[in-house]
This record gives structure tokens, sequence and C-alpha cells, in this order.
């Protein structure tokens, strides 16, 4: 019944709502072989940088069990993701729940040994606050950063000095110099004043908004055709609410009027068609108790599952490439 | 207060939330009358073929509780679908829950009674499945297929020999001859392989996939052009996760980046200027348990809605026929 | 930390889980200076007039909880709504659960009252039946009513002589002379007749009816363009069930296949284009115990944000051209 | 499959998840004959009389489908409760969701017809302001009310005048001289005075007050032993929330440390050992909304069975006696 | 991080929100070695039986998740349970959804394997038709069935002929002469008929029924005194529905007015006092999907958690008796 | 309609459903005035001091929803608390949600400031964590810690060097020398090991276990006649999840088999009948995300009003002496 890498429980011989569930029924291993696996699951369950409300640290526990549905074969981008990457479930980040800096750390620490050996995470959170961590992880690669959000993420800090925390993290990820430029995409909602989408003018490395009214506005396809046109390293970021929250009830700053899946789907595969190369990805905030019909956890795994289809593709074009 | 056929129970009188609660208010009866009754309501609260989460026995209780808004009037097509059709709720099967075979009998005994008097069914499932017995009861209809789904439901077996499920229906229906062709709309998420969507090729009759990218690429528009040239008998036969998780959150499978109810409300209607009869209709794998707020009742209720008033602007084209 | 009108407590010193929540942590009094505050938002918790299911009652508690996250620029409308207004949280009427009629006296009075210190009601429901007892109030100026909901809410009586519920409100404020015009907009769903939508040519007032079909045909830019030609006073009231059941489950008379909030926001926001002076508003049928994760409460919170918004456009504008 | 009178519908043949929901799967009717029904089960969806949450107007219906699983022999009371009282599902009263005094007259003039033909009402409600209304229909047997609730019910009018709501029935019904007396049971909570538990001190009839810390100090037999030497003519109303929070969490104005359901089932039973006849008897405030997995429905279908069952040995008492 | 058979994850390490959801952090093993494992973990995902509600197919998903709590030593009955059974996490047997025979097949195949190995299954259902796979496994040992339920099970067939289901294994059982005699404790509720409860009367091998309500009149400690007298190999079968709804929501099939936890867990204990030897034991009919707030899966977690205890009591005091 | 302090909003001008819910309808106030008010309630919104379910933070504004059932007079004790205290609504502290030691500091700061002028801290969490922060604002008092909770909370460390955490807090508060004695009671659930009852024999200040088992074997009149013979000052820091999950579903960390709610206030009520003083109390650890309807909420509000009414009674008595 077990698989190796990259294969997934076979679902005609045990039935889907059986086993233990690891991401995608993929096999659990703390120990991923490099020369077989370029890309693992991993989760980081951790909350503790959240200035609203609580209850993401539960994400990958309930992204696991939802991803129980997800099949080997993307038809829209014609791969076979879990097979391409020889995709595990690397497991949890053993995270401190009481401290954001501490667990930065950790994270910090496990993605850069992942990223020493070749590996490529796909990460579920946790909140956004540990996106830091990946980043300082995947430092050597300084890549842009590809950010969904309905939100800018980007203030200094909160409550007389919190530096750390789900709000800031952008901000310390330009001014540790760990990113090369910023694309925010599906900014929306009440801001504190209007300053606040007037920080490109003033972040050291270049950054653009995307408002989600731009995007209404331009349509899908003009938002696609830039992001086509990307080239190097890139990180995704995926806020959850970024979505609008009739699909994703269950995350803890909630906007209204923001992306259908279908729109985020489509603008997730479109990176496949650019000349970049996917350094790492997150899906972050998904909050399970505030999701009582379990479909934000069920977008998140669709979601990395599209992010690994998208570096399947890239994955095997590049084999192509050499092998040529 | 109580009705005749066709009739509801009037809420101006009573209220809504009062009396039991039949299908849209109005008259249950085991023993419709033919004379002034063509289509009826009936409830098959079976799950016994799921292959994932369970819980769509419940459907016909809770779409009956969301029927209740249902009015007269369809102002879209201009028709009043129970007065036309003399609708009555025939009430449910009485499946057999631990057997699929045996419940397939069922149904089938009693819809081929029900064709034999000339009156449609428009079903509330239960699973998928059940729509085998109810092609198996129409089957001297031999009509086209249209089958809006997510999943293909087109496998041979499952666990090793299991034939009868809610994702095998469809093949069984083909190999069984009951159907004349098949044309699936909606069909998304990732597949099982890069063959999956090669089914057509091997079938032995018509099969034509639409997937739900093609409709988001071409356009609603595209698809009822299509469907407004179809000819013949059809069975229409309606899995709720064709549906965005969103707009339908009670149901066992679900996909994301589905329909919008506006979408496929408007290819329902669609229905209504093709040159068709409808023989039948199902609205299937509704689970009330994963439905929290009940919009996914409320859903199916309006789409059976949707479909007796198709059924009714045909019936009522061809009563002016004849009578002209 | 207690802000002055139109300041809210500030997020960044006070977490927005902390704090009793006043709308938007906008002040409380009961008692605003008009000489600066010339918006409030205020609670109409009652019930009482529904004709399905009940439950709006609650509305105005889990609308301000919702409220939390709202912040102090629309960078749409590039305006600081409470600032402008010097908006605070004047509380709640005391409504009579059990009477309608003396609910509707209550209403009248607070508004009329407000009315007459140059304050703009910005309102939660509260049932529909309460935005009678606001024109009322308002009859002074016999405003324009923009009335966005799927249902027309204009019976004449229910159960044999109810004349004041949610289903009667826009008969009687037409009877009552104390609207000049109605437009409606979002009208779908089942009828009770092919006459329901020939109300208007009955009317003694010009009334419009702007089905969803309609607009989801013509576009929503074609139903903005109409609305930037207003002109006079208007009064704008929202039946939460104007949006799809997915984006407002929590409200009781639910039609499936709605406006997204994207539509609707954009629609309301056209309304600062027009010349038009915005004498109250209301958002009424949030029903949050059939609201399980809050997002009809989030939605319904930022409808008034940008109806705010919209005035405070309005009122800049005049202060411009008065200083002019 | 259908049943006569007293029958269910079998569950052996018909499983219990089919068929619209009657009570306890019972035969519908309207009008029941007094030759082989004397008692029915009937609904009054009403909540027009709430002063808190308000949602029992939907008791009816979910209280019919968590019915289902009633069976029909109760074994601790050794009778067949549906047999020997031939009971029916009579449907639900038309009430006014509007008006509290019209639905009071809707009720009295049901209840008065069925009394008068010698047929036993068993309720469930609806808000408790209704059991006026059966009691004025029952009123020529001037029973002693047994009213098992957390609260007194017994003030004279709320906000400025309201004499009629679920909070002033008791008082209603004693200045109407419609119960011989008065007897309280469960009584807790917060109260708004020390005068409150002093009513029986004022009250023109016997007034007996049995609070919850009273039974858990003397012990649910020392109740019984009280109970069982009643004589007369009783009416039982059972306001759902005199169980504790954990087992009826769906009604409106819950009081922390109540009954448990064995605690009142056993104090229910007693009353088949008392020389008493039971003229009627309600289980009201019962909310769905407020209820999410159905356990209160499911609590107060059963107390209506064991209700059902104490009037049936009483009735078989009575005939052996007659016989004899 | 991961530990040895009878070891759970630290938690002093690693946060119990993070890993994978193995039971009670144990490690995860199809071939546990049974020099070291004594008993396992096992989850048995079927709902193919149920006559009533589905959804208990999803216990072992979720009855793992709540399981993390679960700590190392049990301090009522001062054995580390884990620790001495070398506990581990089996995973789920591959049942056939669509087919009770073949699963129990599956089941009793894998038992006797387990069981040939000297290893007792501890197992978490799945619905009740399971226990008689297991009971067949366990033959060897025809031991006395102590069953735990608010219904019988003891009904010959449903439906014209359905043999296998979750209210007709007890009779399967015996009929099978697979068990040597049963114990049923805590039966309840609304009977078919006066003869349901003279099964004993008829059954070939001794049957006690030990009713709820005699429980309740004579004291838990009467029933544990009972059982503490038992002699021989027994088989402990809980069906969460023996504990009152409020406690256990999560439930197809809930009666009314059944044991609290407290109640229930000092019963389970009291057989480590009594001369028997534990051969297996289920907790079934956990329905996550009617289980909102996870309580019933938590109280399945540690009933499960309480039964290892036994066995290790038991175990432990073996190996004593041995020893010296 | 607004009150002094101790006086809340009259329920029968003003429905319970309306108004901003300070805490039962209590006026707010920063400012309190000792010389009416000697007793505030006040939130903390804080639970980052959680090792496993995260959502406490949302404690305070559902507590205070939940609160506006409470009525003046408690019965019981023949006590109005609210009016003896002079009670009012503080509002919250603001709490650092990614820093418990700050947020400790600001707590201590907070209480010590009430505390110095005669006013006594009845405060609603927030996670366990913010206890020791109140205990060290009430340091002066040097307390005995009357600690009602399943868990003993006295462990040295998580993850390798966390001090502060929910956890951790009783162990802290013993260290730093603020509390004279500590009684735990209702411990119960699995341990970690078997050292862990046996902390009250290092422990420096005496410390006395009192189990959930033997409170169940001895009885909750055996515990209420030890409190009451309690002599000096108190501080009663309740865990809700001391009670049972039935009662107390929305907590993070639940355990089966607790305390009822009508043991625990009866409970909390014999501190009424000890000759000691109560400097403050907390109930904390309500998790609003997980208490889908509510409850938990309303028995924190309930424990609160009963805390008060004890605190009133020894007010009542004190003043009583002083004046004779």
């Amino acid at each position: 019944m077990f698989p190796g890498a990259g294969e997934q429980i076979d679902a005609m011989v045990s039935p889907r709502i059986a086993q233990i569930p690891t991401f995608a029924r993929l096999p659990f291993t703390r120990d991923p072989d490099p020369r077989v696996t370029s890309g693992v699951f991993l989760g980081v369950p951790f909350d503790g940088g959240v200035t609203y409300y609580s209850g993401a640290r539960l994400g990958p526990t309930y992204i696991r069990i939802e991803s129980r549905l997800l099949r080997p074969y993307n038809h829209a981008l014609k791969i076979y993701p879990f097979k391409v990457l020889g995709a595990v479930d690397y497991g949890d980040i053993d995270v401190i729940p009481t401290s954001v800096e501490k667990t930065l750390n950790s994270i910090e620490e496990t993605i850069r040994d992942l990223d020493s050996k070749g590996i490529t995470p796909f990460i579920a959170g946790g909140d956004h606050s540990i996106s830091l961590g990946v980043l300082r992880g995947l430092s050597r690669h300084k890549p842009i950063l590809i950010h969904f959000d309905s939100h800018l993420d980007y203030w200094d800090q909160y409550w007389g000095g919190e530096r750390y925390t789900h709000g800031t993290w952008v901000k310390r990820a330009i001014e540790e110099g760990i990113v090369s430029s910023v694309v925010q995409i599906g900014i929306r909602g009440p801001q504190y004043s209007e300053e606040d989408l007037k920080f490109p003018e003033k972040s050291p490395v270049p950054l653009t908004i995307i408002t989600m009214d731009e995007v209404a506005y331009y349509g899908v396809t003009w938002l696609t055709s830039r992001l086509k046109s990307l080239k190097g390293k890139i990180y995704v970021s995926i806020d959850i609410d970024v979505v609008d929250p009739a699909f994703a009830p269950g995350t803890g700053t909630r906007e209204v009027g923001g992306f259908t899946p279908r729109e985020l789907i489509s603008i997730l595969r479109s990176l496949s068609e650019a000349e970049v190369e996917m350094v790492g990805i997150d899906v972050v905030e998904v909050s399970p108790p505030l999701d009582h019909t379990g479909i934000t956890s069920l977008l998140a795994a669709n979601l990395i599952y599209e992010a690994m289809s998208v570096k399947a593709v890239q994955t095997a074009r590049k084999n192509l490439i050499q092998m040529s």
C-alpha cells in the first residue's frame, strides 16, 4: 500500500477516507532523498504573529485532510506534479508557539537545509509572519517576492515596538535585503491613510502594488500577461485572504471583494509560462476554526497543488533543455 | 388550506415556516393522476455509492425544507412550472441503504412506472450512483445524457471490483446501452492521468467533454449556443459539485473553481430554447451535514425549479403545437 | 485611548480584538454634537416584521463586531469617511420586539430628531420593515428610494390584514407619499405571478425595476452609468439578500444567483459620482444565527463603510463648493 | 406504505431517512377521526412573542425531522403511546408572524375545536407566548398548570405596555382565570429583584415555585413524590430552557445549571402515577438556528413522546376502569 | 523527534498542533514488532452499514486529531498504557465503502493476523457493523461481549433481507457462535415492541441487558460491582451513542438520556479490577460531520486511552504473576 | 437610558438584544470612582501563551454578548452584586498579542492601579498565562490561589526555554512569591508521568491538589465543606476547561469528564460562607471560535456573576460589621 516518493496511496485500492492524512496521501519522510525528491510539502503550524483573529496554527492539520482529494495529473498544465518533483510530506516544523523570533529561526534553519539539498519547499502556514523565516532560509536566491494578499503587510511595527508580526514581514524582508523586488497583488479594503499605497515610492527595492480594483478593471488577462513577462527567481506567498471571504471564510483578517478561486488559479498557472525559477511558495493564514465546512483548507490544498504543478513544468522544461 | 396538484399552500395565508415541508409546498401524493400531473418531485435518499464523504442520503429532507421559498411564476422563462406540470411531491423511494444494486432496482421500477404514465420525474438525490437506476427506468427513451459535474464518473470499478458507485455510473450507463450520447459539462480539477480526458475516444457512444476551463475561456454564451442546438430526448443529471464550493459547500467531493449559480442557471434555462424533450432530471450529491447554512439545499431546490420550468416551457410549446 | 468624533481607537496601540465593540471602534455617544458630527451609525435590532426566518434582530450586535477591521481611508474613493463625517456610534434604537407599529414610531422619532440636527443616519437592521420608519423620519426630504433587494417588497398585506411587514414596506412608503420615486435593483428569483413585475405600471410614483438578469446581461457598467445620472436626494436601502447566498448566507430569505460584493460595492461607489444628496442609508436583513462564519456581518459593515464614504465625498464636494 | 392513525411508517421497510417528515412518521391529517384518534401532534411556528433571541418559529420543522427516530413502544412506561392514542400529525397552526394577539386567537380556536372532539393536543412551539392561546382553548378544563422553565414568565408587561410576550403569559393565564393553580419547576438564574420569587404570595390562585436549587438539594425523588400526589386536570408546559444549555443549546434564553434530560424525563414519567388527567402539553422555545447539531430538537421530540406515553397510560387506565 | 513503539512525540519539544496526526502521536507502522508491541490503534473508516445518518467513515480521521492531547500516564489506573503495550498506530483497514460483506472480510483478515501475533487491536470505527468483522477475527477466543450502546443491535434483518447492518451484528455474532455470552449496557429509548427486551429469553447464549434506567436507579457502583466479578476473555464494544447526546452529539442515532463520560469512564476502568483478559475493543459510530466542535471525537480518543490502560493493567498484572 | 455605576440598562425599556454590549449592560468607564465602585469587569484578550489551540483572545468580546441576560438579583446568595459593588465595565487591557511578557507587564500595571484604589477586578481572559500578570498586580495581598482547572499548569518550561505560557504560570507564581498557598481543584485526564501529582511535595508553598476523581468520589459537599473553612485573602482563577466539554466546548485544551455547571456554581457559592476576602478573580481559556452555540461564553458570564455575588456578600458582611 505504501508508495515511494512522488506517489500517492492508490484511491482505487485504499479509499480516500482511509489512512493517516499526509499531504495528498504522499509518503511522509523527514529525510527526503535529494536524488529523487526536488519538492516537499511542509507545515508551519504557528499563529503567534497575528494581530487579529488567531487559529492559523491549525492550518497544516486541516489542509492535509482536505488534500486527500488531489489526484496525480494536472490536466490544465499537462503535468504530473508529484511524480516530476518526487514529492513527499516532510511533516511540520517544530515551531515555538510563544515566540515569533525563535520560530523564525527554526523555519530559516529547516528551509536553508532543504534548499541546500536542492529541495523546493511548498509550505502551508501558519500566519504570514512565517514567510520571513522562509525567505531568510532562501536568502542566497534573493528572489522576486510575488505576494498575493488583500493587505500590504508593510508596516514598521505594532503596539509600541513589535517588529515581527504578520503585518510587518514584507518591510522586514526588504530591510534585510533578502528579496530583490516585490509585486503585491490583490490589495484592497480600507487603508490606514492615503500614504499606505505610496510605500513603493519609499521602498529601497522595486515594489509594485496591483490592487484588486485594478485587476477587476483591466482584467485577469492583463495581469497574467504581466506575470508571464517576469524573469529570474521568484518566491510566491499567498495569503488566503486575497480570495473573497465566500470562498475562504476560514481566515483571520477577511476583506470582502476578493479574487475568486478560478481567477487566482489561472493567475498562478500563468507563472508556468514565465521564464522564472520558483524557489519556494507558501499558502498562509488558513484558520480552520473559522472554516466550518472545510472549503478554505480545500482551496489551500489546491493552490499548493497548482504551485507544485508550476514548479514541475519549470523542472520538466529545464530537464528538457539540459537533455538537449 | 390544502391545494390541488400543481398548487402550493398559499404563503399569504399559511406562512412559509408552517406546515410539513413537501417540495415547494405542493401536495403530497403517492398516486398522482396522469390526467392532471405530468411532473413529480421525488427523493432518493441513498448515499451507499459514495467513495469519499457520505451524507447525501439526507438530501431530500433538507432540499424540501429550503424549497419552501419557491413561488409559482418563473419570470425569466415566463412560465408557471407547477401549474403547467400539475406538479406534486411523490415522496421518496424506499432505498436499501446497504445495497447499491437493490436500490438501483427499486429506483428503476418506480421510474419506469411513472414514465409509463407519462409523468416526468424531477429527482433529488442521494449520491450520483442513483442516476443509473433512473436511466434504466427511462431506458425506452435512450436519451442524450446532459451531465453537469466536476468529475467524469466514468471509471470502470473501485477497490477490486466495485462496479456500482457514484464514480462509475456513466460507464455503466453507456455499457448498458441506455443513453444515446453523453455531454459532460464543468469537468475540472486534478485527474488520475492524462488518459482520463481521452475517454471520449474509446466510448461506444458519442461522448463530449466540456471542461470548466473551456467554459471560462470561451464564455457561457458559447456553451448555451451549443446546448440550444441539441435535438431529441435528453436526461439532465446535475452533480451539485459542478458548482463552486463557496456556493455549494454541502457536497462530498468538492472541487474548487466551479460554476457560479448565475452561470449554471442560465445554462440550464438555455435548454428551454432547444428542440429537445426532457424525460427526467436529477440533482444529486447534496450532503446536508456538510452544508451548515443550508445554501446548498437551497440551490438544489432552485435548480429543480428551473428544470421544471424548462420542462413546462417544452410542454406548453408542445400543447400549443398540438392545439394549432 | 478614547478618541473624539470621527476617530477610531488606534489599532496600533490597542489591538482590534480589544475593547467593547462600537461600530468601527468609533466613540459611542447618544448625544452627538452637530457641529462636528454629520453622520452616525445606529442599530435597529428588530425582526418582528419578517415573514420567513427570524434572526435579524441580532444584526447590529454582530455587524459591530465584524466592523472592527475597518480602517480610516477609503482608497477607491480617496476619502476619510469617519473624519469627514465626524462619525460616532449612536447605539441602538429601543425597539418594541412584539410590535412593528410601535417600533416604526420609535424609529421615526429618532431619525427625525437626528435629521433635524443635520445628522445623516447609517443604519444596521433589523428586518426590512424598519426602513419605513426611517423614511417617515426623513419625510421632509421625500427622497428617491434606491432599493437593492432580490425581492420587490411591494405586497399589500399578508395573512388576512398584516400591512406592516418586511414584504410590504415599499408599498406603504409609496402610499404615504414619503418617497418621490423608487429604483429597485437586483430583483430575481421566482415570483408569485406575472403581475409582480408589472407593479411599476400601477405605482403612483415612478418605479423602476432592474432585475439581476438585466444587470447580468447588460453589465454592471450599464447600471452604474444610469445611477451616475441620478439627481436629487436619495435614500439607499440594501437588503443583504441582494447579494448571492454564498457571500451572504446569514439572511432569512435567500435567493440564489445574486450580486457579488465586488459588483455591489462598485455600484454603490458609483453614487459618489452622481449629483445626489444621500439623506440616509440602511443595510438590513443580516441574520447572524444563520451566518456561521460571520462573513455576512462583515460584508454589511463594509457596505455601511462604503456608503459613509459616498456621503463623505458628497460632503467634501459640497464644502468645496461652499468655500469657493 | 402509508399507515393508519397511530401507526408509523415501518422503518424496516422504508428507512427512517426517507419520506416527508411528519412527527414520528405518523400519518398527516387535518381531519382526525375522534373515534380512533384521541391525541394529535401539532406545531405552532410562532416566535413573535420573544424578548431576546428569535428563531423558535422553526421549532416544528426541525422537531419533526429529529422525531423520525421514535419507535412504537415505551419500555419504561410499558405502553404503545401512538397506538393507544391513535396519534396523527395534525400539521401546523396558521400563525400570524407579526401579531401575537391574532396568533393567540388562531391557536385558541384550533385547540378548542380539537378539545371539543375529545382530542388532546401535543404541541411543539414556537415561543412560550403560545401557551396562553392553548390554555384559552382548554379553558373549560381550568387545569393545574405544571410549568417547567428556568424563568417565571410572570411579568406584567414589557417596554411600556406589551402584555402578550413569552415573559408574561403565566400572569395573563392567572388573570384570565383559565388555570386553577400553577406549579413552576426548575426556576433558576439571576432574578430582577428579591420580589420575583414572592409572586406566589400575591397570586390569586395557588402558585408554587420549585427552584432548580431545591431539586438539586432535595433530590429528584422528592420532586416526583410531590407530583405523584397531584389530582385533577393538568396542563404541562415545558420551556426547553429548563434543561441545561449543554443538552439544549438551541433555545433563546439559556440559563446555565439546568436539568439533565434523564432528570426531566423521570420527572415527566412520574405524572403517569398521579391521579390526573392531562388535557394538553407543549414543548416550546426550541430555536433550531441556535441548535447546530440538532440535539435540542431531538430532546423536544422525546419529551413529546414521553408526554404522549403518560397520556396513553392515563387513557389505558381509564379504559380499564370503564371496562371493569 | 520520531519515537519508538509506545512512545509519543514529545509535546515539550514539538507542540501538539504540529506533525501529521497519528493516534496519540505514537509512531505509525504497518508492521509492528510483536516482541515490543502488544497493542495497536487501528481505524476502520466504514459507514456502509448504517440505517440512519451516515458519516462514521470519518471517525478515524478526527479521532486521531483529537487524540493529540493524550499524555503518557493514567493517574487513575497508575499505569503508562502506551509504554506497557508498546503501542503504535497501525493505520486504517482498506474498507470497501460500497460493500458491508467484503469489508467484514477485510477486517476479519487483518484482525486475525494481528491476533495471531499476540497484538490486541484498539479500534476506532466506523459504524457498528464492523464489530462483527472484528469478532470473527478474534473467533478463537470466543469472548464475552461487553456491549455499551443505547440500542440492542439484535434485529434479524432490515428492508427485506439486509442481514449485515449496524443493527443486526449482535444477532449475527451470536448465530455465528463467536461470542460466549453478551452483556448489553446502557439500553434506553423507545423500542419497536415489548418483545425487544425479551431477546435474552430466546438467545442461544447468555444475554444480559442492563438498561440505562436500571443504572440510574441502582447506581453506577452497582454496575461496576457486577463487572468486577466477570471472569474470562472479554471483547468491549462501545457505541458512542451510549453517552448522552450533549457529550456525544457527533453520532448518527442519538438517544437522549445517556451516560455521562464520568460515568462511562469509571465503568470502563472497573474492568481493570476484574479477572478478565481483554482481547480487543472498539469505539464506533463517531460521526464527525455531526460533531461541530470535536467533543465526540475527543471523548472517543479518551475511551480508547482508558481501554488501553485497562489492558495495560491486565498485562502488567500478568507479567508480575509470570515473573513471580 | 444610560445607568450609573452598578446599574444595568433596563431590559424592560431597552430590549436585551439592543445597545452596545458591555458586561451585563453595566456602564462603561475607564475611570471608575472608587467611592461608588469597588468591583469592575475587565477583559484581557490575549492568547499568546497557549500551547495547543488558540482563540481565547476573543473571550471578552463574546462573554460580553452572552452576559446581556444577567439580571440584578442573585436569589441563591440573596444579594444584588452589581449594586453592592457599584460595578462597571472597565473595557479591556491593551495587550501585546505577540509578547507574553509585555502583556504581563500591562496587566500587572492596570491591576495594581485598580487594587490601589480598592477596586476588585473580575477578569475575562484570554488564556491562562494572564493570571500571572494579575497576581503580580495583586502581590501586596499574597493571596491563597484557588485554582479551578483540569490541568496543573505547573510545568517549568516548554520547547527549550519558554517560561511564560498557560502551562507554567502556577510555577512562576509560586517562585515569585506572590501567592501564599495554592489549592487546585478539578485536576483530571492523562498526565505526563506519575511525578506530576507529586508537585505538592516539592512546592515551597503549601499546594493542595483535589482531583476530579476525588470530588466525584467524596462528593461536592465534601469539597465545599473544605472551602468554607478557608481563611484569609483568596484569588480565584477558573480555567473553563475544569467544566466538562459538553458544557464548555469552547476552550482550547478540553478534558472529558469535568464538572457540571451546577457543581461548579455551588462550589463557587460556598466561598461566600468562608471567612475570606476575595481580592480578584478570573475566568480564562474561553475560546469563542470553538464555541459554535455560545454556551461556553454564557457559562463564563455566569461564573463571573457568581463571583461578583460572592464578593458582594463579603462586602455586605464587612459593611455590616463596620456599621455595628
